[in-house]
């Protein structure tokens, strides 16, 4: 036996027991007549002592001993004479009688501690190391229990979680796919899937009624920020439901994860429409911890000769609650901000309420205090209060007003981190126009139903449409999303030809599922999660890759293995390959 | 809202009630005066009764309706007349006031029932129906139930599920990897894993100390009966263990799931040594819910001019109680069976130890009745046993003993279903010789600890050295298997050595794990358990592929989805490949 206990279990009530722990050195301090040792697991830390009582052979063994070598104890539990509130281990120390290293260490890169010395890369590739770190250990732990309780929620509420295959087939339209060659069927290909979409619908057409998967999911694109080729669904699906029924089934999935994790209660997730996400937040996935709306004081703006507003299609203001005293520089390096090319503003239009009711703006040319005094008036500004204006191109100022919304948030500290804000945002267009190609593109996917109400708007205002579509969205991230899907083959003839299919076309790249439509398919409807963005909202993390165990980088690369890497030319050659080189 | 209540939900306690219900027509009974329904669900069927209180439209609707139909009923719970005890909503019937059509359904190209008319071919090309029948769905409902019920026991044992990467590594051992062209680092590949084994290891290195996953696995094999070239694993590795502890642990994990699935208590798991198994058993993977275990008789029979046994180097028989009364026929069609090349005996002997204690053999030409009341002790035969003897190479006998073995149980009914004797096989050799290419191969992995005890053999004799290796074996049929790893680089060091490696090709293939075994690695030991052939023998199938959602078939492919598929010339030169003419 290799231990008695764990490193984080022994307390006061254990003083006297005879123990054998086994563990990771943390730290080794030579006092001279004593030496202690910190003894790591994955359940704490405990401190061995060694001393004058202590037997010669044991003293000479920890000459060798260094940080990370993998040690077991011997001794005796006792009292600590100077406890250490900080750790549930710190009322006792192991009085050692015996040590045995069990593995050496080689000096760690960097250092295995919550505020370690190593960089991204290098932790990336000691990745092992790295994920000794407390902090970085807990948030894998965090992701296990939130899959744990996801899993016993769905379970408890009838789902099946079924397993769907991950060697399926590439799609014309599959750009972003990975493809496999197979050798058994050498010459031809399967797909690892982007999301198991047709699966989970074929599930609802064999009668399965409720489905979930914890799944893993690939795209072969360029990593923007905070993507990863292979990423984790929590994937859904469910028959005989209307829209209010999904979002009731995952708003009670994410409340009982709030509760059963963090222990965290959330308020019932308020509905809002996507077009009064845009024209108040200026984004589909408002961060409703705060107000700070955007207002559209365009009629209240214009016709008083100020040319920029005048002549611009739209004109929105933000209210910055007491900022009012922010200096010059402060307000340069705002519009500075809103001029960068992914905000995309070409200026800002300031006016300070100031505390003495007084208005002071970059526009004062142009506006009078009584002017000025109905702007804040619209915007329910007080004096104190700073009010940021932005105009020109309706969605791109409302865009960048958003941004400059969680911006001035952000300075004020109204992103507070343990306080969580989900809503549901609904009635998504259906349709989204592609400038380039000129045609419509389903905005979720060509099986999502657009609203009854609006199907006679297909052919005359097809744009106008709006879907049964809808979106989680948690402090201005979007956790999940899906829709209510067409089974009704009419209606989605219908939208493959205002998509601009053919029905050759359409045959083609969605003929299995609409076949199997024809068996009599249920109304159905589902939704997705992404797991690892969950989690990282769950752990306070910006990033998705500190909460996977072995991340790629932004290349797209294992830098810890080594991966991708090439394969001989007899691998190739039994899958009937050959590269080429790539023209630049 | 579509349904008030499921198909399978409504009771006597329920009469009177309006309700709505959505399913699929099972079928339709027209009887003149009444027409009865038959709607099915997931979760069961219930009678819809069409009669002369019904409306004209409603009847009118009826015309149309058709097998797997998707409809939804409105009307009246009411006691039925005459009752079906055979189903759970047998007491009651719909008195339907409205029908709707939420879906036609072409004929189905099968029958939708248990007993459905359907081939195999047929089943699998269609598989979204054959989903269908409750026999079908069933077993992934016990797979769900399964997972869940394995997930909750790790976990509260404290293990951490974590997901390691499908995109990996090619090795240059992996010649049956699947691997995966990198579009965003062209001409390089990923690799699907055939087992997460190094990265669990990784995880034991990061303290990760108790690790599990259930994760889909790789093989791009030729497919033998029963494989799949994607199946699913329950992984699991712990740090600071022996074999005791491992096997103490997935012991517990196989008794949680049997009570809590199927409501089974099975017994403390015999520990068998390998060598056991084969002498006993001619098994690596004994089924022992019976004895009938196979004798060494050589000593007994040998010398009395029956060339055929003094000649040969084994002579091993079984005992088949109650058997004396075998036929000319019975005995010929055995002779013939074992004489098949899977199982390639030379002949049988038997010898019938008749009700009246007379003895009838194929040999009696050689062996008096008072030699061959010799054996019948040997064996413990009692009158009305069978004796069924093999002889020849001592390897190939035992197999084929075994193999007879199981047969004979089979025909006596001794396999029975719902009776499950697990145990635990130990002590395998550590490692296998190839006569090919004459040289040692690691029956399990390179990394898989010999026994102390027999660390001295590794020189002098290596093919006798035993392995803290365990495979996990129920009914017949081995369901996991795992061992101790070796963390001392020393002995992996030997180890390598022996299996004839040179220290490159030692760093080559495995110089990334041995690399992060430098700063400190834990003992650690692990086991992995075939998820999808545990899921069968708790449905008691044959075959994994009826517990696989979407299986492929034995030739690799998925014909539901007609994968794997041929892909455009521009997404192979997107990935630097092209396609070349295969040599026959």
């Amino acid at each position: 036996m290799y231990r008695t206990h764990t490193c984080g279990e022994l307390r006061a009530k254990n003083i006297n027991q005879p123990v054998k722990l086994a563990g990771w050195v943390q730290r080794v301090r030579d006092l001279g007549a004593m030496t202690f040792i910190d003894l790591r697991d994955r359940y704490g830390v405990t401190q061995l002592v060694i001393d004058e009582n202590t037997s010669k052979d044991v003293k000479a063994n920890l000459e060798k001993l260094g940080r990370e070598f993998v040690i077991q104890a011997e001794g005796k539990v006792r009292e600590r004479s100077s406890k250490n509130k900080n750790i549930p281990t710190g009322e006792i120390e192991i009085e050692v009688a015996g040590i045995k290293i069990l593995s050496p260490s080689a000096v760690p890169p960097f250092t295995i501690q919550e505020d370690t010395d190593g960089g991204d890369e290098l932790r990336m590739k000691y990745r092992y190391l790295d994920l000794r770190r407390q902090n970085v250990r807990k948030n894998l732990e965090l992701r296990a229990k939130m899959a744990h309780a996801i899993r016993t929620y769905l379970n408890e509420e009838g789902f099946i979680e079924t397993e769907t295959p991950v060697l399926i087939k590439s799609t014309p339209e599959g750009a972003r796919d990975f493809v496999v060659p197979s050798r058994m069927n050498s010459g031809e290909f399967f797909a690892l899937p982007q999301s198991p979409q047709v699966f989970k619908q074929l599930l609802m057409v064999a009668g399965f009624d409720k489905y979930f998967q914890i799944v893993k999911c690939f795209r072969d694109e360029d990593l923007r920020a905070d993507r990863q080729p292979e990423f984790t669904q929590i994937d859904c699906e469910m028959s005989f439901v209307e829209q209010e029924d999904v979002l009731n089934a995952f708003e009670g999935l994410t409340k009982f994860t709030f509760k059963n994790v963090l222990n965290v209660e959330v308020e019932d997730f308020p509905r809002m429409p996507y077009s009064e996400a845009i024209e108040k937040y200026g984004s589909d996935k408002p961060d409703i911890r705060f107000d700070m709306l955007i207002s559209d004081i365009s009629e209240t703006v214009k016709g008083k000769g100020f040319n920029v507003f005048d002549s611009a299609e739209y004109v929105g203001a933000i209210c910055a609650k007491g900022c009012a005293g922010y200096s010059r520089k402060q307000l340069d390096e705002l519009t500075n901000w809103v001029k960068r090319p992914q905000i995309g503003a070409k200026g800002l239009v300031y006016v300070k309420y100031n505390e003495d009711r007084s208005f002071k703006s970059s526009v004062d040319k142009f506006y009078s205090a009584e002017d000025l005094k109905q702007w804040a008036e619209k915007l329910d500004a007080k004096p104190g209060d700073l009010i940021l204006v932005l105009s020109g191109d309706k969605t791109k100022t409302l865009h960048a007003l958003g941004e400059l919304r969680l911006e001035m948030a952000k300075q004020l500290g109204l992103r507070k981190q343990g306080v969580f804000k989900p809503l549901w945002v609904v009635d998504f267009p259906l349709l989204e126009w592609d400038e380039e190609t000129e045609r419509f593109y389903a905005m979720h996917h060509p099986f999502t139903a657009p609203k009854p109400e609006d199907i006679k708007l297909l052919d005359s205002n097809p744009g106008d449409v709006r879907a049964n579509a809808y979106d989680l969205v948690i402090n201005g991230v979007e956790i999940g999303g899906g829709s209510v899907r067409i089974y009704d083959s009419e209606l989605q003839s219908k939208m493959f030809k205002v998509l601009g299919f053919t029905p050759e076309q359409a045959e083609a790249q969605f003929g299995f599922l609409m076949n199997a439509f024809k068996y009599g398919a249920p109304p159905h409807a589902g939704i997705a999660f992404g797991f690892d963005r969950f989690v990282s909202l769950f752990a306070g993390l910006d990033s998705i890759r500190d909460v996977i165990a072995f991340p790629k980088n932004n290349a797209g690369r294992d830098v810890m293995i080594d991966s991708p890497s090439p394969v001989s030319e007899e691998q190739l050659t039994e899958l009937s390959l050959r590269l080429i080189e790539k023209k630049k």
